[in-house]
């Protein structure tokens, strides 16, 4: 691609359960010039969550959809390759939501610098950006968690869900991940330490939560939403919490969203179920970027990134976290260095 | 009836749907004498609550199932007529849960002495017992009540919605009900000063919510379950609370227990949902007596009972509960004093 056009994927319409490649336009512009003020990224690593595709939807939500015609919004870590911004110098290294493009102009809010020789870029997507940051309060602020507490979490291969796994066994927990299929129930068992795995894909759960989590569940974290939620319901210990991070299950629904029938199990339980969004703790992500940064140096936290090359591919690369194809964190590279 | 024969009503099948007649079983025993220690008292009047009909289910729940062939439990108040108890004389009148029978023989555990004069003997089944327990521990400890928060309670002209809103008020809320009827809205607002009734059977619900929660809905008390509890979801502020008490619109359901289709909304306003089950309390109980005796003799708590006469009539006085004609707390007399 060349250096003077800007490449991006704009949303060309709301879709309607899994987004289709004529959901989004392909755009080019010439790259912009920061005026005063602004800097200039080159876009390396773009991040693709699941929230991703909630913000596609019209509609009130914690934060507004992205409009038709905009470029797709994303979180991303790049380059500066040119500045008239006091902070921030052409060759710093910076996250922000730079959006599925190549280029990014910025004023700067939002972004802050990384350090490409403290962890690769892509973790600062992952494990040290926000799906470590949503881990790691969602866990330790909405999940109150205790030493010795029973934690479950779904989506246990995933982004958030490994960090999730691996702070409860930091902190002295007994861990249980559902995740899909052999090969990631083996990983977080013998690589991430978990405790036990739960293939959701073939194991009767229930009968699995029952048999892992002897005690009940103190703290399920859950990403999935549908019928795991509804299982780890039926399992809950006394005042045990709920973390409601997620529900991929139902975000590309065309029917209603299933709301969890066994939700009375709160009440017998004297239970809670708590959302949270991690833009609230932005004043703390530097806090909790420091300790988890100090656990991967410690051989602690392990983190994994699933990286798939190469912005065209972000129609097709996106449905992968909707199929549970990624292990770890999925990132788009856009661009080397 | 005789006053050698204790009448009874004992479950005799597993209600499949509302109960019916046929799943009772009207028995009739000599009245027991008490031995060492034991107290013999003379139920007169029952507590008719929808928790009843969870005990009439197999299955784990916040304490056992009622068996087959048992006198139903129920709480009620009544009048020691012998007692081999050091605690308790002929005379006194008690609470405990004396079951649907005429006599109940106790040991003393969980019986409480209460003074007619200080207030009617139905109260203390109603506002000054665990209907009213409930709503107090509910609304400012698992609610966390402040001033000038938007409280929203369903079932708001039964025996815990009432106390929930008066209370509220009291506190320094908005208070805004919902009820069944044009009857009970009017009565909640003119005479218990709810700042709004919403008729679910004739209000369309979102709407009203929304026209009567401008800024939102900071605690919802739910006793309902099902279509109500999903319309509040819709409406809730950032950091809501919601109170999960009961679920009366769910508990003769023959199908699956409807999920709060709307449960995302937790995530999107940071919002959490909490069960609670009044027992915890117990040993909170006197205190919150007395200060809501103190607010019922300031005239600022009023309480209303919906008093039926006549034991065998409990199977279908029951019923009231399920199909919303009680207004205030139901209970249903035995015996005069």
């Amino acid at each position: 691609m060349s250096h003077n056009i800007n490449h991006q994927i704009r949303l060309a319409a709301r879709p309607v359960g899994l987004p289709k490649r004529s959901d989004w336009q392909f755009t080019e512009e010439a790259v912009p010039q920061p005026g005063d003020g602004q800097l200039l990224v080159k876009v390396q690593y773009l991040s693709l969550d699941p929230a991703m595709r909630g913000w596609m939807n019209e509609g009130k939500s914690y934060i507004p959809p992205v409009g038709i015609g905009e470029v797709m919004r994303a979180g991303a870590v790049g380059r500066v390759v040119a500045s008239k911004h006091p902070k921030f110098a052409v060759g710093d290294h910076v996250v922000g939501t730079f959006g599925v493009q190549e280029y990014a102009l910025s004023d700067g809010k939002g972004v802050n610098k990384v350090d490409p020789k403290l962890a690769p870029l892509p973790v600062y997507l992952g494990t040290l950006g926000m799906p470590g940051m949503t881990a790691y309060f969602g866990l330790l602020d909405v999940g109150e968690l205790k030493s010795g507490d029973t934690v479950v979490v779904s989506g246990a291969a995933g982004a958030v869900g490994t960090v999730v796994g691996q702070i409860a066994k930091i902190k002295g927990c007994r861990v249980v991940g559902i995740a899909g299929g052999a090969d990631k129930c083996a990983w977080i068992v013998n690589d991430l330490g978990f405790d036990a795995a739960i293939d959701y894909k073939t194991d009767d759960l229930k009968k699995a939560l029952r048999e892992h989590c002897p005690k009940g569940i103190d703290v399920y974290f859950d990403n999935v939403g549908g019928d795991i939620l509804d299982a780890a319901l039926t399992q809950l210990a006394r005042g045990a919490r709920i973390v409601i991070c997620g529900a991929i299950s139902q975000y590309n629904n065309t029917t209603p969203v299933k709301g969890p029938s066994n939700y009375l199990s709160l009440l017998v339980n004297r239970a809670s179920m708590k959302g949270m969004v991690v833009f609230d703790y932005a004043d703390r992500y530097a806090e909790a970027a420091r300790e988890m940064a100090g656990w991967m140096m410690a051989g602690k936290l392990k983190s994994r990134e699933d990286i798939v090359e190469g912005l065209e591919t972000f129609p097709e690369t996106l449905l992968k976290l909707f199929k549970g194809e990624n292990t770890g964190k999925l990132v788009l590279k856009i661009a080397g260095d």
